[in-house]
C-alpha cells in the first residue's frame, strides 16, 4: 500500500520529512511496516507519487490546487494536516468514493496554551496594557485571579475539551456550547448552540473554537456582541468568521468590550493599514496557535496512521470528515 | 488588643474595609472577637489610631512616611500589605523591639497566574507579535509548546513556588535557584544562588521572583544574560533593581535574547519618552502581577490574623522578616 505525503513548497507550516515518517510508523507497529511512502514537494513530485498512491497526506490547498488536474484512480483516503475543512466542504473537492479525514486531535496541546495564554492575558488587561505601552502611558490598573470567574466555550471538540480541562484547574466556570447539550466532562455545564444568548450576559471570557460551517458562520454576531457583559474578553483561534468582525471591532473602540485575542481574522494576512491594527484593546497573532514546529507533524502522522491501522480493520475512522455537516 | 489599620489615599492599591475586616475575624474564629479595631486613611486618623496600638496593618510607605512623626508606645507588630520589605529593611523604619511581618502568601495565586501567563506570552512569541501589531506588519512565525522546555526560576517562596507547580502541570522541566541548594516539591532541580550561571545556558524561561537584597541586586547582570541562549526569555515580577536592565534592553534590541515580559522595572511609573518604552520584543505591565482587588486582601487579613494568633501563643510568627537578611 502506498502513501504520498505533499509538502506545500509555500506553506508556513513545517514540513513532514521522511525521517518524521519512519518514526511514525515505528511508533505504530509492525503492520505499518509494509508501508510504502512517496514525499512530494513540487507538482511534478506530485502527479507522480498520487498516479498509484491509495492515501494522500497534505494541506487542504493541495487537494484543491493539485488533485484536480492529475488522474488518481487508486486514491481511497485523503489525510489533511489541519482541523479546518471548511474550504474543502465547500468547494466539493473531494472525489466521490474517497474519504476526507482532518487532524482533529493534533493541535489539542499547543491550542489549548494558547487558549488560556489568552484568558489569562485578558483576566490582566494585556490588550489594554498593550495600547499603552504603544503610546508611552503609564496607567496602572490591577486585576483579579481567574479563579470562580465564567468562560464560555464556542466548540468543545478536541481542542475545545482540552482548553475546558486547563481553564478548570484554574478554579474556573466552565459552560460548553455545542450542536446538543450532552454533558462533557471538563465543563460545568452544556448549552445548546441554539441556547447560546442564554450564556452570554454571565460570561466573562468567551473563547470560540467550533469549526466553520453555515450554522456558526458569525456565530458572534452584533447581537450577541451586545449581550456579553462590558468587562468580558473575547478569544478567537477557530476561523475569523465566527465574528461579525466589524460588530467586535465596533465594540472594542467603543470600550463595550474589555478586550479581545485574535489568531484569526478576515482576512489573513492582515493587509498594510487594515482597521485592525488600529483597534483598541485587541492583541492579534497572525492564524498561530495550534501549530507546534516541534511536535505537530509527528502527532499529526500518528493520527493518520491510527486512521489507516482502522480502515484496514474495517473500523470507524475516528478523523472521518462528514462533508454534508463541514467537520 | 487594639489593632489600627491605615489606608493610604494615593495608593493603587486596593484599600481594606471595615467590613473585609469583620468577615476576617469571623474566619478566625472565637479568639479573635475580642479585637478592637480602628480605620484610618489620612494622617490625622493614624496618630490617633497608632496612639494605643498593639499592632498596625499599611503599606510599607505609611511606616515610612507617617509612623516616625507620632508616638506608638503600645506597638509590638507592624504587618505591611505587600511582600518586598526592601525599603523598610534599608532605612532603620522600624522601632527597635517591634516586629515586622510581611504579607508573603497573599500573591500566590494571582502572580502564578500572571507569571504562567508570561511564559505562555514568551513562548508564543507575543512580544514580538507586539511589534508587529504597532508596525501593521503581518509576519507569521509558529510557536511549539511548552512541554518538555526548561524554566527557571530565581526565588522559590510562597511565589515562586506556586508558579513552579503550573510550569510543572505543563510539563515543564523547572530549576529552582535559591540561597541554599534543597530540594523543593515542585522542582526538578534546584541551584544555590551562587551556582546560578551553570544553568543559563540551559535555560529557556528564566523567572524573576526573589526579594530584593543586598545579594540578589542586579542578580541578572550583563554577563549573566550573555549566558542566556538567544532564544530565551525573561519574565520578572519581583523588583526592576533584579536586573541590570540597561544591559537587558541591549540584548533585546540586539535580538540576543527572544523577549521578556516586565512587570517591575526602573524607574516606576516609566516617564513619558523612557527607552524602555521603545525597546523590542518587549512587553511591560505597571506593577500589577500580584494584586488581586477581589481577593488581595481578604487574604491578607487571613495572613494578619493566623500570625496574631501566633504571637498570642508565643509561637515563631510565619511571616515575621528578619531585617538582616531583608526578606
Amino acid at each position: 500500500m502506498r502513501i504520498h505525503i505533499q509538502n506545500h513548497p509555500d506553506d508556513a507550516n513545517p514540513k513532514i520529512s521522511l525521517e518524521q515518517w519512519r518514526d511514525a510508523v515505528a511508533r505504530a507497529g509492525d503492520w505499518a511496516r509494509e508501508l510504502e511512502v512517496s514525499l512530494g514537494s513540487n507538482d511534478a513530485e506530485f502527479a507522480a507519487g498520487i498516479a498509484d498512491a491509495k492515501a494522500m497526506i497534505s494541506a487542504g490547498r493541495v487537494v484543491m490546487n493539485l488533485l484536480p488536474a492529475v488522474p488518481a484512480p487508486a486514491l481511497e483516503l485523503i489525510f489533511v494536516t489541519h482541523a479546518g475543512v471548511d474550504s474543502l466542504a465547500k468547494g466539493n473537492y473531494v472525489p466521490t468514493g474517497v474519504k476526507l479525514l482532518n487532524n482533529s486531535g493534533a493541535h489539542g496541546v499547543k491550542a489549548a496554551e494558547y487558549a488560556l495564554m489568552a484568558v489569562l492575558m485578558l483576566a490582566n488587561h494585556l490588550p489594554f496594557f498593550g495600547d499603552r505601552q504603544r503610546e508611552g502611558v503609564w496607567d496602572r490598573k490591577l486585576a483579579s485571579s481567574v479563579a470562580g470567574r465564567r468562560a464560555t466555550i464556542v466548540g468543545i471538540g478536541a481542542i475545545g475539551g482540552a482548553i475546558a480541562q486547563w481553564l478548570k484547574a484554574f478554579g474556573m466556570h466552565v459552560t460548553g456550547v455545542r450542536t446538543s447539550a450532552e454533558p462533557h466532562p471538563h465543563c460545568d455545564a452544556v448549552v445548546a448552540t441554539d441556547d447560546i444568548d442564554s450564556v452570554l450576559p454571565q460570561t466573562e471570557f468567551l473563547v470560540l473554537v467550533a469549526p466553520l460551517t453555515p450554522r456558526s458562520r458569525e456565530i458572534l454576531n452584533r447581537h450577541r456582541i451586545g449581550l456579553l457583559p462590558a468587562h468580558a474578553g473575547v478569544v478567537n483561534i477557530g476561523r475569523g468568521e465566527l465574528v461579525e468582525q466589524e460588530a467586535l471591532l465596533d465594540a472594542l473602540d467603543a470600550g463595550k468590550l474589555a478586550g479581545a485575542v485574535l489568531d484569526v481574522m478576515i482576512p489573513e494576512p492582515i493587509p498594510p493599514g487594515h482597521r485592525l491594527w488600529r483597534t483598541r484593546n485587541l492583541t492579534l497573532t497572525p492564524h498561530m496557535s495550534a501549530g507546534d514546529p516541534l511536535t505537530y507533524m509527528p502527532r499529526s502522522l500518528d493520527i493518520f496512521l491510527d486512521n489507516l491501522a482502522a480502515y484496514r480493520a474495517g473500523r470507524a475512522l475516528p478523523n472521518q470528515v462528514d462533508l454534508t455537516r463541514g467537520y
